[in-house]
């Protein structure tokens, strides 16, 4: 930290970036890697069940058959017609031309917020959200307006109503209806018809990130936010967790206006995405296999989650609250101690080798004190190591939880 | 534009983003491609010369052995190792752990540019230059200062010096020292030697982009500027010219202080590069054949400038100027008449089916009227098309030059 400061001063950083560190989930990812550690920190799929053999096929048949394949070019139709067949099953009515493709659902976000965002500008976000949100708009330095997440029902419409009509004019709402990461809430339907009016009576996009729309166990999904107010919504999609994070495809569907600036920003960010990638995952697409590979990862993910939430009753603290999530690929626990988690995960790293991340890691600024929440990732342990992890973090617990009950109840 | 209006009112996009409007390279991306058209225009390297089966072999191996390949993960060590061994051949001693990958060089300066660039900064460039180097900078809206570019010596420092002397402190100065992009001047050593001491007197960092710099064809490198002055320049490498485009991969080799910052900003735009395209990429150059690779490049490309040359003495109007390069893929002609290329290059369009990029696509602003300059890439066609291609061009330049005889001069 001196260092840096030293070389700042020398160099003349952008104001923004002299205060800016990585985030907790960068500290974790190497803390995590370590041997020997469970981890539930992270919003990793699970590995053995990438479709490795097949994309492998895939992109042999492309690098064999076409030279052009690893030259520039506009991104793969073929691939788009593939993502706006995908979008109808979430509710989208959208052409090919209207699926704007990006480096994973992050740079949805990034690209969106740096078309929206005006010095000055206010965004609407949950006190407790996904910090890769605060990371794609802070480089802009916008006032960031926290509204209440409730653990039962996340966002907190009436609170966004009030604001919107005291007269708070947002660049942008980041909603998160499906899986809410960290809190995992699926917003009910008549939340989603009341977020939906109010984007369009008070004319405010709304960033909708589906990162886990595909990720549902126990329901047929409700309408997205785009389906209800195609007008106002910038729908942000991805294949990182339900093909493979390291092909790093993402989209984006957006009102007109914002669609016809996407290519342009994209372009100034990185000439266009990775292609090869993109025309290897619609070859995949073509071959047929994907919607059996996406039944079978939620039957897997629905297994996992079932399991964890089972050896969490067993092995942690009487009075622990944790809802089943219908979406997505975490737990949100809450202890029945308002204590720090970070201060829990520093111990469970050490003496249990366990990871998983504090609630305090998803808040922005310093609103949540001794939360007593934590965030467990579920799909990427097998059933084993879930077992293993939660037995050795609830025998953390119950040791913390007695030194702590003298100390912060 | 009208619909793109009314859309922006409504749905309020960013000052900059309203303005925006898509660079003449994505244009001719879409008009070179259609069939028929013999195309000079971009900087695409030859498709037929990419290590397209080595680099399949690569990614079988890696993804048919490890199925974290497909995972979320930081970026391979194995590749900042060979990068750093490479950047040894450009003068400079690196260790990997310096190395820091990106999306393709246009990514380098995009994070560059957001670590450095403050509302209001300024940043010094030629008045001929890279477009995306203000496509970089463009969301940021900084005060642009333009130097003038001699077409015989390229950046002028007398110039740079002056504007520094007078107490100008730009937030950055960008310099192409290698096939600087579009004039092809590689900048002679005691120009590099007073650009890096200014850098270092009035302590302004330099972004140097060396997309070219492996590119060189009839003598040893001169030495980079990161080599002069390690401490003030941020080197922006990339595989797209010598590797393949579509791999999207690039690096940046930055003074300690912008180094620690980069991964925080680049986790902010799109989490991480496609880890997949770098492991493929560091196995291959784990197979050693890389550098007979880049001998073979090196001869081919330096084939088809010699034969674009030849052809246009045969075929361009008397009193047609243009320098040999000794690095890059372009050639940069100026005709004997001051005419606007971007006529001549709708006439060639039509008439010769035939695409190159006009001079007026270089400029910032308003700079370049009737420049009768056109930039021409002899990388990406066969010595066939080249011959076939150039003879059209000369047949509507001849044509053309009686026309704006009588109209321009």
């Amino acid at each position: 930290m001196v260092v840096d400061q030293v070389f700042s001063g020398e160099v003349g950083l952008a104001h923004w970036a002299s205060n800016t560190r990585e985030t907790a989930i960068q500290g974790m990812l190497r803390a995590s890697s370590s041997p020997g550690v469970i981890s539930f920190a992270l919003g990793l799929p699970a590995p053995e069940l990438f479709p490795a053999v097949q994309y492998s096929h895939a992109m042999n048949s492309i690098l064999l058959s076409d030279c052009h394949s690893l030259q520039y070019g506009p991104p793969p139709e073929k691939l788009k017609a593939h993502i706006a067949q995908l979008m109808k099953t979430r509710g989208v009515e959208c052409k090919a031309e209207e699926v704007f493709l990006t480096a994973g659902a992050q740079q949805g976000m990034s690209l969106l917020a740096r078309l929206l965002l005006d010095p000055g500008s206010s965004v609407l976000v949950e006190d407790l959200t996904y910090p890769g949100f605060y990371q794609a708009v802070e480089s802009l330095e916008p006032r960031v307006l926290t509204i209440q997440t409730s653990p039962v029902s996340g966002i907190q419409v009436d609170e966004i109503e009030r604001l919107l009509k005291q007269g708070t004019k947002p660049a942008l709402i980041y909603a998160m209806p499906n899986g809410h990461n960290p809190i995992t809430v699926t917003m009910d339907l008549a939340t989603r018809q009341r977020l939906a009016e109010l984007a369009q009576e008070f004319r405010v996009p709304i960033i909708e990130d589906d990162a886990y729309g595909f990720l549902y166990y126990d329901h047929h999904p409700l309408p997205t936010l785009k389906q209800l107010a195609p007008e106002w919504v910038c729908y942000v999609g991805s294949f990182s967790k339900i093909m493979a994070p390291a092909l790093r495809i993402g989209w984006v569907v957006a009102p007109r206006a914002i669609a016809g600036k996407l290519p342009i920003v994209k372009e100034a960010t990185d000439i266009n995405t990775g292609t090869l990638a993109q025309r290897a995952a619609a070859v995949y697409l073509d071959q047929g296999h994907f919607p059996g590979h996406l039944t079978n990862l939620r039957q897997q993910y629905r297994a996992r989650r079932d399991f964890m939430l089972e050896s969490i009753t067993r092995h942690f603290p009487a009075g622990t609250q944790c809802e089943k999530p219908l979406s997505g690929i975490f737990l949100w626990v809450r202890l029945p101690w308002k204590i720090d988690t970070r201060e829990l995960l520093r111990r469970s790293l050490r003496e249990a080798n366990v990871a998983f991340l504090p609630g305090e890691a998803f808040c922005h600024g310093k609103v949540l004190h001794n939360s007593g929440c934590m965030r467990l990732n579920y799909s990427n342990c097998s059933i084993e190591k879930i077992e293993d992890g939660i037995r050795r973090l609830g025998s953390i617990l119950r040791s913390f939880g007695r030194c702590s009950d003298t100390v912060t109840n």
